[in-house]
């Protein structure tokens, strides 16, 4: 591995990100063709489903240059047939005589490029840069190898930690920047979720008001009501976008309800959530969007089932009022939650928190 | 103003940075020397109260090389004669030609330097980089212009607010390193302050574990007692360090207190937090440290008696337990105390925030 293939798949995983928010149910791919000589002949990223591989999109920019010429690609190139061809295929076609690839495909459909490559000659690397490829795939490889959505918490509060202010008024503790960060967090998701009792309290729309990127399905909108609560006039059933409740097996479900309601197990405390992410990851689901309340956030949090934490902190102080996160399963301090910060960021006068937990290595399955 | 009196200043800042902590109750002060031709021909700070001032050791490493030379200085050049004599005499006497101020004295003690200098036909500059240079003196510049120490709160807790887990444990939250960072913050103050409420629930022995800079006193230890019920067995009582126990005028003092008892005017939920401050200004305390709890540091706040937060987040989630700040006086949003971020940065795998009121020019003195 030599510092341009450094370079080059650094530059693969760039075009990868652009991706983000379009792709689902599919990966984000980049990919960089260089012609024999070592120049650049081409780039391409996966936009969306249903939209051409960001093999094909490079090859297709590269034209004859790719013959004999080498293919960066952050994730191992496809090798089934599904709306479009293999990209495999492709890259054989264009003549490229080297692949290098970041991360295996760990999907049984998809995988085995590489090994189709080499029978036909082409000298194919794995494992460059890794790290940071599993990282801009990080959803879409929890979706894969954990068989449920990566879920993401995002929340809003002073350096103190409080969402609201003793008397329940909250409007605004955070910038308007931070809140047109949440809408891109929004739309980056598949769904968002948010508990009955933020639904009673605070009758949120939970749409993305930005520019939605290219994508198949807006945002599912997912309520976790085990009483079938939700009234009818609530703004999470306007129709600007689906809109999906889960209830309780035994729950009674009035008539507004019953097009969205899917009835789940329940557990203390409400829905059985692993039993929630198993129906998202069915109707492929890849990412999800904790709005809050406290609560539901918590229940997430002691189960296990947060795989990032967005953090939006003002430089304010209240000193009482509603806390961001309720009770999270840890009662003494051998119990807290250890994360690790992946990334601080200003956004306008805010804060910007990013935290993983300690081992960031999507788990494997649990029962659901 | 040139670029390179910028530079030269920025200098001088830096090496005023290098006597914090040292110094009370005289300010940080830095200073370089240019020679004729504008080469460097010496530098120093104000290390200790009683030691040689900046102005006195750079011109000391000057020598001859200073006359017709230029003097950048943090701080308008002393007229007093104190421990040593002034600065503006030592500068006439080595035969600067021009110097270059960044903050003018606000103390009317030691003011006048610029236009004795100027009588004698030295080129005096005011105004560069002022900000900057206030901001390394803000404590001292607080301290003179408000009237009462600068008052620094700090406090260590997970991202969302908590510092301590439900059953009362939180040992440890924050990182070996995020604590030695606190002993610093300790070393480099005049006092710290802490509650009754902590005394009694942590027995903390408040010292700073960490190699004390050059200073005249050891950092005063300061408990806030209205009751005087501070323990004979306490160890911010064990000599270590010189304590003050601020007890209510009206309360009885038992005999181990009576050595460290000040009394103070009772208000409503304790001592009098100005008459405190005023106390510790007469005795030369130019910057506290509010150690907490939760209820002291909530007071302060309240009182609009916090010039600077820092907060050690961990990267953790608990969900339940004490929170790091108590009742602020705030019930509804719009009471919000607004800061603004100063400073972030991270310790270990913890982050430091640093906030300041979002204006921070230092309060004129309130009746106290
Ligand atoms: N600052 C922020 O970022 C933010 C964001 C959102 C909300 N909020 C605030 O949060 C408050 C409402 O939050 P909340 O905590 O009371 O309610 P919540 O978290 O929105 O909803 C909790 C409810 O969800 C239902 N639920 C179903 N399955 C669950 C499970 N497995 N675990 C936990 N809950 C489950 C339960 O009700 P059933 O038993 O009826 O199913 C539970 O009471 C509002 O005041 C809102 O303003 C703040
Ligand atoms: N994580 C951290 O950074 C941190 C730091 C320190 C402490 N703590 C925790 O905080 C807890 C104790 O804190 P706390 O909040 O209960 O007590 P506290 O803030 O340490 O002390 C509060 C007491 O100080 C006295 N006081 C006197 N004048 C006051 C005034 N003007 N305003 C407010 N208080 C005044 C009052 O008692 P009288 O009426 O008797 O005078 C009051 O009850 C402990 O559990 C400790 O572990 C955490």
């Amino acid at each position: 591995m030599t510092s341009r293939d450094i370079l080059h798949m650094r530059r693969a995983i760039a075009l990868a990100a652009r991706g983000l928010g379009g792709t689902s149910p599919n990966p984000v791919v980049g990919c960089v063709i260089l012609d024999p000589s070592g120049e650049v002949a081409g780039e391409g990223f996966h936009a969306y489903a249903g939209g051409p591989h960001a093999e094909v999109v490079a090859l297709r920019e590269a034209g004859e240059r790719a013959r004999g010429g080498t293919a960066y690609v952050t994730l191992e190139p496809c090798n089934h047939t599904g709306r479009t061809g293999p990209c495999s295929a492709a890259l054989l076609e264009a003549g490229v005589a080297r692949v290098v690839v970041a991360v295996s495909d760990p999907n049984p459909k998809a995988a085995g490029g590489a090994a189709v490559l080499r029978e036909h000659g082409v000298v194919v690397d794995e494992g460059v840069l890794t790290a940071e490829a599993e990282e801009v795939n990080a959803a879409w490889l929890t979706y894969v190898r954990a068989g449920r959505p990566y879920v993401t918490w995002k929340f809003a509060a002073t350096v103190d930690g409080r969402s609201a202010a003793e008397d329940g008024t909250s409007q605004w503790i955070t910038s308007p920047e931070a809140r047109a960060d949440v809408h891109r967090l929004r739309a980056e998701s598949d769904a968002v979720i948010a508990g009955i009792g933020t639904v009673l309290a605070d009758d949120p729309r939970l749409t993305a008001r930005v520019p939605a990127p290219l994508r198949e399905a807006p945002v599912l909108r997912v309520v976790v009501d085990s009483g079938a609560r939700t009234p009818a006039a609530a703004r999470v059933l306007d129709g600007e976008a689906p809109t999906l409740v889960a209830v309780a097996e035994d729950a009674a479900v009035p008539a507004h309800l019953s097009p969205h309601a899917v009835r789940l197990p329940r557990v203390p405390g409400g829905i059985d959530l692993r039993a929630l992410l198993a129906e998202l990851h069915g109707r492929q689901v890849v990412s999800v969007l904790i709005e809050g309340g406290p609560v539901l956030a918590g229940a997430f949090l002691r189960e296990g089932l947060v795989d990032r934490v967005v953090g939006y902190l003002a430089p304010a102080l209240l000193g009482a009022g509603a806390a961001a996160l309720g009770p999270a399963g840890a009662s003494t301090i051998t119990e807290i939650h250890r994360l690790e910060f992946a990334g601080v960021t200003p956004v306008g006068p805010d804060l910007r928190l990013v935290l993983r937990p300690k081992s960031s290595a999507p788990q494997s399955p649990k029962e659901s």
